[in-house]
């Protein structure tokens, strides 16, 4: 069997990692990223891919955004047996695995039960009134390593910083094959939802860059100074800072207990990062994940994402990784109730300087 | 002791109610409303805010959207024994409550832990770059009776029939006041964050309109004729009808299940609809949390928002009143994670038009 591996260089003046691209059985696309290059044959029993549902996205009437409607999503995978992980390396004779190698360093493959897709088809007829568009994207699962359990916190560094370099390679490819907007996210614990413990991530490339998104875009443009603020916020918002990436608490959280990690300079995304953001950048990662857990003495559920600019020229935009905690105290989920879901108005009981002032100290 | 109480025209053409103010000791206000006027002379020891903490909204340059810090929440109540229960009426050398009477239809009184004042001030300095306010506004929290127990379904018609002029009432009132938005709701559950068992709700009284209710202002002014739109949806999305009102899954559902009721014609808010449509509301409310409840086979957790016309001239503004349940199956709860949380995107499992059939059935 020949195997398709492609030697890329991660980042300018970075080292070179590897990419290994395997088609699976049910046609979906399948990625090994290593420092070393992937090496070895298929082996166990693949997963197969439902086929597609209607997958469309209708716009909101009255609020103007707009909503995803994936009825294919709603068997998907919940809490599996440890011996069913469908993120774990193949075994001969195991249980079928979306990854059917004996080893690797970070999967990343098209998810199983999609929002968004390519060829989504819309379903034969709409309600009057309402605005339906096909949901075209693609979703992405990104699994951080061969084991079941860990964090972001656990990885070894160069297996953090492989991370970095892999989303740089997913934006890089997901804008070459015409998507608006690439999201990088994590969602972390039970109580965010997540239905499957082993360590992973996941992109959703948007054929729409969405609307918050959008907005950010034009703040850059119309120019609101990160780099600036980040200096002016030094003092009272500072969480950790290593070599030219800082984490902080934005002054204007919606949750409390967000950090944002941000290379103080400007860049538009991981791809515009030199060598020695790469590595700060994923330090601080894990270092924000071991924060979050000692101050709440405990597994902290998150919602991680990454903001980057959309496709295209988008000169001011400066890139974010944004924590959404989902604790305001150790035994006190933050829940997102009436107010929040039908104003948009996020109610925070913990000033940002407060939060800062809790993380920096551990 | 000398008791205020005005007799109101509930509706154009309703009954009268009865509403009885009383001055808490702790300066805040407490009405009691009724179909019979409310008697009594007020007894038992009584809870008190805590002082006015900072509280002001911040504005997100990237999203546009904002959040209100209101610290002096993070003490508030939490799950008290039942004993404890503050929405109780009062007993004499009983445990400390918010309404200090022996017995009540509806209660309504300004929170003791609001997350908007009237007078909040703002912290001393701020972060630079941000647009600072002060959270000008007005919490109330709305007893539904005195038992501690219940909900929408279980209420006797009359008293849900007062509980929509009382809403009439408070809107009333609050734009009297100056304030721009006004949003009564309710919370159920605990996986939405409740944390007093007894059967209320809130409403919250904005100095701004929200961004989502200025925008649905917008669309109305701009035409958007949801009057039509019912009728165009009656087949595939209508649940249930009574009078000239009508429950029905909107097309552009956010939440799986998420269900809205709505007067046939066009009416600006509660304080406009006729005998008969407070009569058909009230039921189709109890209809509802009874269907959903009916469906999931288990106190469904929600979240219910009233969405009326803004403080001034909104000709066109169509009511609405609109269940998010966060079930999407009955041992499924719906999160909103990280893709929700940073693109406002909502992933939704179920369509619309085959939740209204479930809802529909019962």
């Amino acid at each position: 069997m020949h195997a398709q591996i492609d030697a890329l260089e991660a980042v300018p003046g970075g080292r070179t990692i590897f990419r290994r691209r395997h088609l699976k059985a049910d046609g979906r696309e399948l990625f090994l990223y290593g420092c070393a290059p992937p090496a070895g044959d298929p082996i166990g029993a693949e997963l197969a891919a439902s086929p597609d549902a209607a997958c469309e996205i209708r716009r909101h009437p009255l609020r103007g955004d707009q909503a995803i409607y994936a009825a294919g999503r709603q068997a998907r995978t919940f809490m599996p047996a440890a011996a069913d992980d469908p993120l774990a390396p193949a075994t001969t004779g195991g249980a079928p695995t979306e990854i059917p190698f004996p080893d690797f360093e970070i999967a990343v493959f098209e998810n199983r039960f999609p929002s968004l897709s390519a060829g989504a088809p819309l379903a034969p007829s709409g309600p009057a009134g309402v605005a339906r568009t096909p949901a075209r994207g693609r979703c992405e699962v990104v699994v951080y390593g061969p084991q079941a359990e860990g964090s972001l916190a656990t990885l070894p560094p160069e297996r953090r910083e492989l991370l970095v370099s892999v989303w740089a390679d997913r934006y890089r490819a997901l804008f070459e094959r015409g998507f608006a907007y690439v999201l990088p996210f994590e969602n972390r614990g039970v109580e965010v939802g997540v239905t499957l413990p082993h360590p992973h991530g996941q992109i959703y490339a948007f054929g729409e860059t969405p609307e918050p998104q959008r907005r950010a875009a034009e703040a850059f443009a119309a120019g609101f100074d990160l780099a600036a603020r980040i200096e002016d916020w030094r003092r009272d918002y500072e969480i950790a800072r290593a070599g030219g990436v800082v984490a902080f608490a934005p002054p204007f959280a919606r949750f409390p207990y967000e950090a944002w990690i941000a290379p103080a300079a400007r860049r538009a995304g991981p791809w515009a990062f030199d060598a020695g953001e790469v590595e700060a950048f994923a330090h601080l990662l894990g270092d924000m994940t071991r924060r979050y857990d000692a101050v709440f003495g405990r597994c902290t559920p998150y919602m991680l994402t990454l903001h980057a600019a959309p496709a295209g020229d988008a000169p001011d935009y400066h890139f974010t990784a944004q924590f959404y905690p989902l604790l305001r105290a150790p035994d006190r989920l933050k829940y997102l109730a009436a107010v929040e879901q039908a104003t948009g108005v996020f109610t925070v009981d913990v000033l940002p300087e407060r939060a800062a002032a809790e993380l920096r100290a551990r």
